[in-house]
């Protein structure tokens, strides 16, 4: 094989070449991830040992390469997209999970798939909570690196809290250990924390020490409807009043219900014409389970207009589909989806809701919400036609008016995505510009070169001025 | 009254004149902390609102003095010491809390006291879980600032599991937020966590919004004797594996157990001569509390030599003796006291404790050991005479093996006290020289004079080698 002119690949290749590719179909399925707008890389680096990315970054480091760490691609942000060129690292080799049952510590390649770790951790009659839906396909180093989120949530945490200890490489190669795998650690700065949810620009974790808790023993599922949508999100402050903390509390809305009842052919309740629904599940021992499912029925018997406890497993995912399917069944409004996890305290989503509202009749474009109502962190999205210039325009007007209103609101422009390309127009909203400032003189310190995942964050993109591929990832349940 | 030729000072006076000190008795009281050795400040500032702290910090930046937060000063590691002089700001006045029971979240100014937060909180039915010994005194400053741990760690966490966000100022005096008081935030580098445990060097909180947890409805205690301290370690990991968690999980070593006993006056197990113990607590709903008793009770029987279960809270208050009254016995072993809060995996604590009895051995220094099993954060505590010098070295000996040991175990040299003045001679074993480089490059870009609590956690110091005072603080229950 000839070796190619630029001498920086050539260093990788003469280092690596078993593990780089650089054939066409390869580089242009590494040139998106879930956001579908493409930027091609120069090459994709296969690990198969931590080390190897060490070496990988000290080459890149010297060269000024642009490196874009990857686990599935799954995140809807660009935060995987190579857009300023470079080399990919796919990290789906490092993918060794390794379950220590008397200390409740799973020890993690950076590679491994969420819901192999869930389900190792599960045959050990352990736990690990963090479910972003993509779970069956994403890694938890794509997880770490957005700090991902999930259905769990409001009982259980997000990645951060299952995160004992991260093992990685700095941009100049060099190894690095941040706290250890036990459960307490105060000893010098805090890097753990600042490198989870840093997507990737501050340094490469290649492996990760999670707590694990006991894995509860069951759990109930109720779907409930409502009427009125403000109605439903102001009931779930008064569920948790009662002291129950369900281990599921996802709001979906009337234009999402019925975008899954459509796609399922069939109504959640007979007796709702239009019904938005919050679905709820409480988990635990089988006595606590009880207790709770007391709790949550009185509640609903109470506040909602209609309600299903179901019975076993089966009618449970029956019940689910609603959640399941109100995502994919967007398209049906439109061909391009402006897909935001804002965040607002609590109290301020019926007032978000109406704020949708108004931007619904105002912009012209469907609006869809649903999310995690037990966190305030709710997905809104925005449809358009991306062929449609005025409805475009509409869209990413009503996007505008939504980030100043949640900020206005004391909440974030992003709860578990984290910002990539997608959202760093908005980031200014959230800070100032000197804190922003800030933010980078620490990027500076990590990565005086500039190369690892450069352009996300802190520079401004515009998604809705690309154009998005066609592509079926294999997390796309409906589109 | 004649202002200084100090241009600092005179700038402070002519800003703060009635809530700056310099009178010789107060300057003396803030020269030292827990640690008790004396570094003497040139002024104390009593700051009324936050905002204050902003106008100190933009004078001290400017003629680049010195600055130490402090809280209580209840730490032990000298991280409220002024070793560099310059101005201490206590926080005790901005002791803020507001409990929001629907949002289950408290806002809370730095100088509040912790056990005021727990109460303002179980007022509502809420629960504040972290809660360091000197809970009654220290502030939640302070609890940031070391990232506090405590006796409830094992089930509920330590602080930084309980911070929503942060408000503050940098060294600049420039305000700051970090995240909002929301339960999902992935906006932006996470400087929340970054601060949390960086002992005041990183910038200054002035409040923080905390997450509050339902408070649990009862609690069960068992206090478990065992002939054998390696036995009762190795007994905490088959107690975890049944699948309980309980919410205390306290060791107590030998000669921790005989110190408390001669305390009280009494013996805790008639039938033991001389035990070492296990403190265990269940907590929860009545039916969950029952369970975890009977798993709790099965285990103790088939492990433990004896045991007993409080009947009710009197009696647990005394089965706690034990654990309350160890550290201050530990004085009639030695006038001094090495006190260290190392962590281990929990299946190293039995090797740990081999080390310490080889240590007891060599050094001829009495050692206890005492702390929460159920995290592997045990304190040690190395007594001596400080006027006897070979004891001393050899009690400095013996602390110089003990951290080698801990992070040959992959542990940390400190778990919940941080590293102040006392443990700074070790930092450099727990990272090496170019981390130890990047976190002082991070502390650059926030405090680039170098004002913040300077001298702490990077610069090596030798408690050993200073005369500690007298002195009775509140929270000194026996000395």
């Amino acid at each position: 094989m000839l070796l190619p002119p630029d001498p920086a690949m050539r260093e990788l290749l003469d280092r690596f070449q078993s593990i780089v590719k650089t054939d066409p179909e390869i580089l242009h399925l590494y040139s998106f991830d879930g956001l579908r707008i493409p930027h091609k890389p120069a090459a994709v680096v296969f690990p198969e040992k931590p080390e190897q990315i060490g070496t990988v970054l000290k080459i890149a480091n010297k060269y000024k390469i642009p490196i874009t760490t990857r686990g599935a691609g799954s995140t809807l942000t660009g935060g995987a997209t190579p857009i300023k060129g470079g080399w990919v690292i796919d990290t789906k080799k490092l993918n060794r999970i390794e379950i220590d049952k008397e200390l409740r510590i799973a020890t993690v390649g950076c590679g491994a798939i969420v819901a192999n770790i869930q389900d190792e951790a599960k045959s050990h009659g352990l736990f690990y909570p963090p479910d972003p839906s993509s779970y069956q396909h994403c890694t938890i180093g794509g997880n770490i690196a957005c700090n991902a989120g999930g259905l769990r949530c409001v009982k259980y945490g997000v990645t951060r809290d299952y995160i004992l200890s991260l093992k990685g490489y700095l941009a100049s190669g060099e190894f690095v250990e941040w706290a250890k795998p036990v459960r307490k650690f105060a000893t010098g700065y805090n890097i753990r924390d600042l490198w989870i949810g840093s997507e990737g620009t501050l340094g490469v974790v290649t492996e990760a020490s999670l707590k694990l808790i006991p894995h509860p023993e069951t759990r109930k599922t109720l779907l409930c409807g409502f009427d009125n949508e403000a109605r439903a999100l102001t009931s779930v402050l008064d569920l948790l009043s009662t002291g129950v903390t369900p281990s599921i509390l996802e709001f979906v809305d009337k234009l999402s219900v019925k975008g899954a009842q459509k796609t399922v052919g069939g109504s959640f309740f007979d007796e709702l014409e239009d019904p938005a629904v919050v679905l709820l599940e409480v988990d635990g021992d089988v006595a606590q389970v009880e207790r709770q499912l007391q709790i949550a029925r009185d509640w609903a018997e109470k506040y909602s207009d209609a309600f299903t406890v179901a019975a076993n497993e089966i009618e449970a995912e029956h019940l689910w589909t609603v959640r399941r399917k109100c995502s994919g069944a967007m398209y049906a409004l439109g061909d391009t989806k402006l897909n935001e996890d804002i965040v607002v305290p609590l109290s301020k989503m019926p007032v978000l809701l109406e704020t949708i509202d108004t931007l619904r009749e105002q912009s012209r474009v469907p609006i869809a919400v649903f999310g995690h109502a037990g966190d305030g962190n709710l997905h809104v999205n925005i449809m358009y036609n991306h062929q449609d210039t005025d409805m475009t325009e509409n869209a990413k007007g009503a996007l505008d008016s939504l980030m100043k209103k949640v900020v206005e609101l004391n909440g974030a422009i992003s709860g578990e995505h984290g910002i990539g390309l997608a959202k760093s127009h908005y980031i200014g909203l959230q800070f100032n510009a000197q804190t922003l400032q800030l933010m980078q003189s620490i990027k500076q310190v990590f990565d005086p070169n500039n190369i690892l995942n450069p352009g996300k964050i802190f520079e401004a993109y515009s998604p809705w001025d690309h154009l998005k591929i066609e592509h079926k990832f294999p997390w796309d349940k409906a589109k």
